[in-house]
């Protein structure tokens, strides 16, 4: 199918810069940042992992993965129709159809949507902020992305209990302030914190990310990586993210 | 009382190039770490605080703080009694006697030695190890020191948690392969993590301690700081290392 079939009005195609990849995306909607390339780069998956993407969005993840990993078979579950809709064209737009499945549906109704334990690997780039009663527009796209309206920390850590295998991960990017609340609620779901790595933006400023993989079942002890520097100065991005990134 | 009456036979004075201050230490006992001078730095105390050193050892902590802070008075309390006996002859060499306290004594029996909620601050720079049956030599001062034999990390956090008042603070150095124990232990205790900084021997090497600052019933929500690089290269300690702490 000609590329205009699959882009709709206001949409733009960028071009991932790996592997001839591109992805569909609406400047009106969410846009995917630094934070999901990152997390794509921090995920472990084995050939023949069998891979779900909570809440996918335009489906960047399991589109980065197809290429970094060697995952036999990746989903995403998005929430929101025209979201699902739009990465289910970039899917086919970079022939990826028989990769990669993007499922319309609630992450909270994971149980009826995914058989228990049938996955090896969960990521997710959940909504960073707790919802609230100040949130101007519940309902749009982006504030459903940023806050955590359809779905909770706890929702998103939950569901993955149910749905990863015993000894399976779930890779997750959060904000640094919600970290004992991160480690917390993954341990109380039986998913043991094993790796953690801080995204700093400047190697003296506070970290914006951190990366995280959980064990289902894991035993205690998590290893902390080296700092991820992004820039070495001003709008100079550091070795690590030209060289593995490609910034 | 002349130095020479203060310190015995095989230990060093060394001086801790900071007002003046100096330490008896024993080097075939523990000798204090970079761990501990980087906690007394991370340590907040204000004007009037009564602070508290749990597993003092030499008197380390206590005697740094009595120089960096504010604090009012400060107490160390430490199970062994041959190193208790000794960070009590260093207050005196510092000429410290009105201002700090040695007790000798078992945490676990805190609520019998101490008033519940009697402290502002507590610090810790605890045994990192958990005690193992491999261990070859349970009674000897550097086990002791660096195992978890007399008193556990839920040790060291309960007692805490019964002696600091609501809103004081609890402040540790720890590895950072335990922390989701550290963060668990912490929250079921109702001591809050509020305050985290991750020391990288080098830039590029994963971190191999952890500052951190947890309040009694605090709200939720942890701010991560700045990387603390020790080194810059083989050997040459960084800026903040040499301008904030000396080396």
């Amino acid at each position: 199918m000609p590329d205009g079939n699959l882009v709709k009005e206001g949409e733009r195609v960028d071009d991932l810069e790996l592997s001839d990849l591109r992805i569909i995306q609406d400047p009106e909607r969410f846009c995917f940042g630094m934070d999901a390339v990152l997390l794509s780069g921090f995920v472990t998956a084995s050939r023949g992992d069998r891979c779900l993407d909570i809440g996918t969005g335009t489906g960047i993840i399991p589109i980065l993965m197809s290429a970094k990993t060697e995952a036999e078979h990746l989903t995403g579950i998005e929430i929101q129709a025209a979201s699902a809709d739009m990465a289910r064209r970039s899917v086919e737009l970079n022939a990826l159809s028989s990769k990669i499945d993007i499922v319309t549906g609630d992450i909270r109704e994971a149980a009826s949507i995914f058989e228990a334990a049938s996955f090896d690997v969960i990521t997710c780039n959940p909504p960073y902020m707790i919802a609230d009663h100040g949130l101007q527009n519940p309902e749009s796209a982006l504030a459903i992305a940023r806050h955590e309206i359809c779905a909770t920390l706890e929702d998103v850590i939950s569901a993955s209990e149910h749905l990863v295998k015993t000894g399976g991960s779930l890779f997750m990017v959060h904000r640094p302030f919600r970290l004992p609340e991160i480690i917390t609620t993954l341990t109380r779901y039986h998913m043991e914190p094993k790796r953690m790595r801080l995204v700093y933006p400047y190697i003296d400023k506070e970290p914006n990310m951190v990366l995280i993989q959980a064990v289902r079942r894991g035993k205690p002890g998590m290893r902390v990586e080296k700092p991820l520097i992004v820039y070495d100065s001003q709008g100079v991005y550091s070795e690590e993210m030209v060289r593995d990134y490609g910034f």
